[in-house]
């Protein structure tokens, strides 16, 4: 099973099915959500796993989830703690 | 008024209530997403009016409302415009 | 030996020494460049490869070799590749 | 005339002529300085003044100076200051 305790630790909750993990950023303004867009985008493609997200103005709100399981995996894991540290 | 039916005919459709224009965009992967993105994060920025969206993997969802009058202007009308240019 | 012939083809120079490959791209403006720069940026850190690149206003000169080997390398004709796919 | 003594203390180098500002920002990796760039690229547009900037890797060299009038501008001095903010 995939452990997510540490990320629960850090602002990720679970949906109630268990199935994905989210969490809103906020950020000094647009330029900054947008620059943390950036850097996660390139990582994601690097993972080949992406997340599912919505901007508005200085938030981001992200929810990861691996669709090939219907569930979570490590790559949820792996690119929410990369995301916790671009937010910084 | 604000005139919005040369974009309706492209494709942004009014809510119900009058007060937005959304649109959803779709590209042939992740990358020519966030490229659309980024392009359309600088112009946002540029015209100092932010689009609510939402992507996952090829697809951007765009909703754009001018929220200090509540409802459409042709802030609204202008980054609807240039985002239907940058995804051509 | 890289072959380079479909490359230099389409615009890029080998340097004297043969150890890089150099294309100049233009763009309509700043925002098509960096949006072209982002979306090159994205695949050269999923083939963990990167360009040397200098930008001003809407020109992009790029340099390509494999510091690893001296010289060029299958990395560079597939990074060459991609950002002649992307430039479109 | 242009004070860029606060920019010298932090780095900026004028160049002989006194026509242009230059620094190279280092960052960890190469994702870290696309995503510095990505954010001077929204505040470069947003000031309709681009920098002359090279990139490879984590390394950024960038070089400011103002076309129009053939030497430094006040526009130089709130990039240059912007991209230090930025590069934090």
């Amino acid at each position: 099973m995939t452990d997510t305790a540490a990320l629960e630790a850090n602002g990720w909750a679970k949906t109630p099915d268990g199935t994905a993990l989210e969490k809103t950023f906020k950020f000094a303004n647009f330029v900054e959500a947008f620059g943390f867009m950036t850097r996660a985008a390139i990582h994601a493609e690097k993972l080949n796993h992406h997340p599912e997200w919505f901007n508005v103005y200085n938030k981001v709100e992200v929810r990861l989830t691996t669709h090939d399981t219907g569930g979570l995996s490590e790559l949820d894991v792996k690119l929410a703690t990369t995301m916790d540290k671009l937010a910084g």
